[in-house]
C-alpha cells in the first residue's frame, strides 16, 4: 500500500514521503538479542544456531506487524542477524521482504565499508537481494570511491559521521590542521559526493549517520550538509534527549529521522504475555515525542 | 597437521610460526568473482543465486588445494561470498574451516565496525563459528571501543590504517593539527590498544592493515607501531611494487604480512584446463619474491 508520493524512485523522496504520511521522522530499529526476547519466545529457541535465527524472526515480524502504520521506517541491525551466519542473513532478507510488504522504508545497518571493487560486490549482494532495503548504512574511512558504489544503483547510503560510543571521539573528533574535525572534514566530502543524486525534495540520496550525544557538533553538521538526510541514533539509552536531537533537523522540521532500538523493541518485561502491546505503544510514544518536538504534530 | 609453535594459542606467534616454517610472510586473498572462474566452473554456474554460490565454493576449494603447503595463510573476502546472502555466507564458514583443515591461518577479511554492543555481535558471529577464522578485518572509524570485543575472545584483528584506492586520501591522508595524519593518529591509537594482547615474540593480537603503495608513509606507520603485525595489500595490480612493501617489515624479516588476491587466483587463461596448476605457480613465486626480498630465502 503505497502512497504516489512514496512509489517515487528517489530513496530521499520516498522516505520524506512516508514520514509526511504519518508525521513521524523516527525509525525504529530491530536488534534483536536472544536473552531479551519474550520469554514465550525464548523458551522455544533452543540450542541449535537454527532455532535461534527462528526465535528472532518470529520476535522480529511480530515487531514490524505492530510499528507498521505507527513509524514511517525501520533499520535492521546486520549484526544481530549475522551472529547466527548463514541462517541469520536467510532470516534477515526475509525480513526485510515483509517489512517492505509492510509498507515500511527499510535501512539495513550494515556499515559496510571496502574499496571500489569489493565495495561493489558489497552493494550487489545487498541491493540484488529479491526484495532490497531502500537505504544501507556505510563507513567513510576509506573515501568517496568506497561509497559510490553504493549510490550507483539508485538505492540509498546514511555514511557515518559521528557515532555515539564513547571511543569515537579518538578518530572523529582529532583536530585537522586546515580547520575543523575528522568528522567535518567527512562531512564536507559527504556533501560534495551526495550534490550528483539529490532527489525532488532537495535531499540527497547519500544520507549522513549523525549521533545525537553532542548537539553544538550536529548543529555545525547541519550547516555543513544541507542536503543531507540525518539518521540520528543515540536517543534515549545512548544518552541523547530529545533536546539534543534537534539540531539535526532543519527549521521546517525536515532532514533527520531520529532512530531507536531497544527502548521501543524492549518496551516489556520479558514475562509479559502480551508484549507487542508494550512495543506498539514505545513505537507510537516515539513517534510522538519526536513529531511534537518538530512541530509536525 | 600443526607444528607445536603453531599450535600455540596467541594467533600472533601462530601466524610467525607458519611464516617461518615456509619462509613466506605471504597471503593469498580469496576473491573470488563469478566471471573470472575458469569456464569449465562458470558453464556449470546457471543461473541460481544457490549455483553461483557453489561454483565459487568449488573454485576456491581448489585453489585452498593448491595453496596449501606453499603459503602460510589465506584472508577470505566477505563481499564475494556475501554477494550470494545466506548461501554465498553457508560456503564462506565452510571454506574457512577447510583452510584450517589444510593447515592455513585464517583472515576473514569483512572490515566490521559498529560500536561496542554490535561489535560484540560481530565478534560472536564470526569468532563463535564451529570452526572460526583466526583474524578478521576492522574499521578503526568507530574508535578503540568498536575493536576492542574482536579482542576479547583470544583471537585477531586487522584494523585499518591505510587502505590503496584512490579516494583514501580524503580522510586517512587528512593532515592533524596535532601533527602527523589522521592515518598517523589511528596508528597510535592502534599501538596503544594493542599493547596488552602481545604474545611471545611481541607481536600484538591486534594488527594493521598498511597498504604497499606508499613507502615513506609505510616507514612512519611501521615507527609508530612496533607491535603491530602488518597486513599489506596493494603488490601487483593495485600498483605497489615489492620495493614499496619492503617498509612494512623490520630489518629482520618479520612484522608484514603481504597479500595478493587476483595476481593468485586469476593467474590463468579461463580457458586453461588444468588451471589450478596456474595458480600454484603463481602462489610459489608470490612465496618465492616476497620471502627472497625480505631475507627468508
Amino acid at each position: 500500500m503505497e502512497s504516489d508520493a512514496a512509489a517515487s524512485g528517489h530513496v530521499a523522496d520516498r522516505l520524506l514521503a512516508a514520514i509526511d504520511q504519518l508525521k513521524a521522522p523516527v525509525c525504529v530499529g530491530i536488534d534483536p538479542v536472544l536473552e531479551r526476547l519474550p520469554q514465550q519466545l525464548r523458551c522455544r529457541a533452543g540450542t541449535t544456531t537454527a532455532a535461534a535465527a527462528a526465535a528472532i524472526g518470529d520476535f522480529a515480524r511480530s515487531v514490524l506487524e505492530v510499528v507498521a502504520g505507527r513509524v514511517p521506517c525501520v533499520k535492521f541491525q546486520s549484526a544481530c542477524f549475522e551472529r547466527y551466519r548463514a541462517q541469520g542473513v536467510e532470516v534477515l532478507f526475509e525480513l526485510i521482504e515483509e517489512a517492505q510488504a509492510r509498507g515500511l522504508e527499510v535501512i539495513l545497518d550494515a556499515k559496510r565499508g571496502d574499496i571500489g571493487l569489493t565495495a561493489e560486490h558489497y552493494a550487489a549482494g545487498v541491493f540484488g537481494a529479491p526484495a532490497p532495503p531502500h537505504w544501507i548504512t556505510v563507513n567513510s574511512y576509506l573515501g568517496p570511491d568506497a561509497i559510490e558504489p553504493f549510490l550507483a544503483v539508485h538505492r540509498g547510503a546514511f555514511a557515518l559521521v559521528r557515532t555515539s560510543n564513547p571511543g569515537a571521539d579518538a578518530v572523529q573528533a582529532e583536530r585537522l590542521r586546515s580547520g575543523g574535525t575528522v568528522a567535518e572534514s567527512v562531512a564536507r566530502m559527504l556533501a560534495a559526493l551526495g550534490a550528483r543524486c539529490t532527489g525532488r525534495r532537495g535531499y540527497s540520496a547519500l544520507g549522513a549517520v549523525v549521533a545525537a550525544t553532542r548537539p553544538d557538533e550536529a548543529r555545525m553538521l547541519r550547516a555543513l550538509m544541507p542536503q543531507q538526510l540525518f539518521l540520528v541514533p543515540g536517543l534515549g539509552p545512548q544518552g541523547g534527549t530529545i533536546e539534543d536531537v534537534l539540531p539535526c533537523f532543519k527549521p521546517d522540521g525536515t532532514g533527520a529521522v531520529v532512530t531507536a532500538s531497544r527502548s521501543v523493541i524492549f518496551a516489556f518485561d520479558s514475562s509479559e504475555r502480551r508484549w507487542s502491546d508494550a512495543v506498539g505503544r514505545a513505537a507510537s510514544d516515539l513517534a510522538e515525542q519526536v513529531g511534537r518536538a518538530v512541530g509536525l504534530r
